[in-house]
């Protein structure tokens, strides 16, 4: 396998650099090939602007999508450092992200590189719009055929992020990560790797957390995703993009309509 | 009404922008005492790291919730930028954020501000912890007794954001910014505004939204807030923070819970 692993934490010796590693030794000991952006280390900007647009007349105003489409079509149309990392995305047939719950989100760090790399007619705007399908998303998509997988820490207790918890379910906390950047862009999201309470850990707890991630990376290729309807397989109406009234489901709101 | 505008777009010929003028006028024409955070003309700076914290050592490694902590408690221990903004919050007795939802989420520069802004000891972190609490947060904690509300622009359909719709409905979408960071610092949150299909507006369209969001504004003092459950009010258990058994809903999994 080819695995980009994107990473984003400012400190060496914090525990999500701790697991990176791990993640980082057991791929390389199965054989598979690692890239890493470590956004913290190459300094990745966050704030989408109109230095994002070379090619943009400073007479016009920014429209960020038709910008980011405009650019990703012409020639030094995008920055290098966007440009890198989508061809690190096209390399990869997998893509570990590794990152620190802030606010019950991702740092503002890979919140910019997603805002930046995840231009307009590369990963959204793509694909055709008709009576059956609505562009190619949710399940279809420039990265489909590859794998994803969320790798997050959180100081927070796991009974806090459970399905009666005060938090919210975690996995409902990071459906718009998973199901509305990773999904809508065609990867096959795999469940995500939640470590807990983080600031507490002692060594025997971080040897057991570290068991269960390699476990996890090992098994990377062959987990079974999370089992999201794709958009264009006859689930939703288009172009209201409702779900069909016959399909029911035990919680009748909330995300987990959206799995089968 | 001392009101805070914390605004996040490039473009000042955006339609964020335009709503923010909206916003702006209405409230002045109102008498309130306005203050705005145009993050983007004042160059905020995302990515939280040790620059933060101008008083931590070179030599030791920076967490970031205890490092946090102590830059808050002490003269100097944060940077300009962040105190400036705290005393913003602090000042107000309203906090309107104005933004374009990309990838279902803030742009980085907004969640940047969250990230360096909302410091341990001020915003999290606070309040006693004991059989019959868990802290001071959601619905207690520094900004007890504000108002806060989100003015959202997307480019996507209405549609798509309903209950059944495939984005997953927009309040959920949003719960971990209205849930997970301002109820949980103690606002009142009031329910969203949210302006769709916002690339396809005509002129007449146009008015008729700023119309609406007049109308929100002029009410913004009276609206009732989205009715989240108060954690320490009796309806979860400590420590566990999971909601009692006998608290049912229609819903039996989900963000809706949370609600009365």
């Amino acid at each position: 396998m080819r695995v980009l692993i994107v990473l984003a934490h400012p400190e060496r010796q914090s525990l999500t650099a701790a697991l990176n590693q791990v993640v980082l030794k057991e791929l390389e000991a199965e054989g598979h090939e690692v890239r890493t952006s470590d956004l913290y280390a190459i300094g990745w900007k966050s704030n989408i602007d109109r230095h994002d647009f070379p090619r943009l007349p400073n007479s016009q105003p920014l429209r960020v999508a038709s910008a980011s489409r405009h650019g990703y079509e012409e020639t030094h149309g995008l920055t290098e450092d966007v440009r890198a990392e989508q061809d690190k995305l096209l390399w990869a047939d997998t893509v570990v992200f590794q990152f620190p719950l802030w606010w019950f989100a991702m740092p503002a760090i890979l919140k910019g590189w997603v805002d930046r790399v995840f231009s307009c007619g590369f990963a959204y705007g793509v694909g055709e719009h008709n009576d059956k399908r609505w562009g190619d998303r949710y399940g279809e998509g420039v990265f489909a055929g590859k794998r994803a997988l969320l790798v997050v820490t959180t100081g927070g207790w796991a009974e806090h992020y459970s399905a009666r918890g005060i938090n919210g379910p975690v996995d409902d906390l990071l459906f718009p990560i998973n199901h509305g950047i990773l999904f809508y862009t065609g990867f096959d999201v795999l469940p995500p790797f939640v470590a807990y309470r983080v600031d507490r850990l002692d060594e025997t707890e971080f040897h057991a957390l570290a068991d269960k991630l390699r476990e996890r990376i090992r098994t990377i290729a062959v987990t079974n995703p999370i089992s999201y309807r794709m958009q264009n397989g006859g689930d939703y109406i288009v172009p209201s993009m409702v779900l069909r009234d016959d399909i029911q489901s035990a919680n009748p709101l909330g995300f987990q309509l959206h799995q089968i």
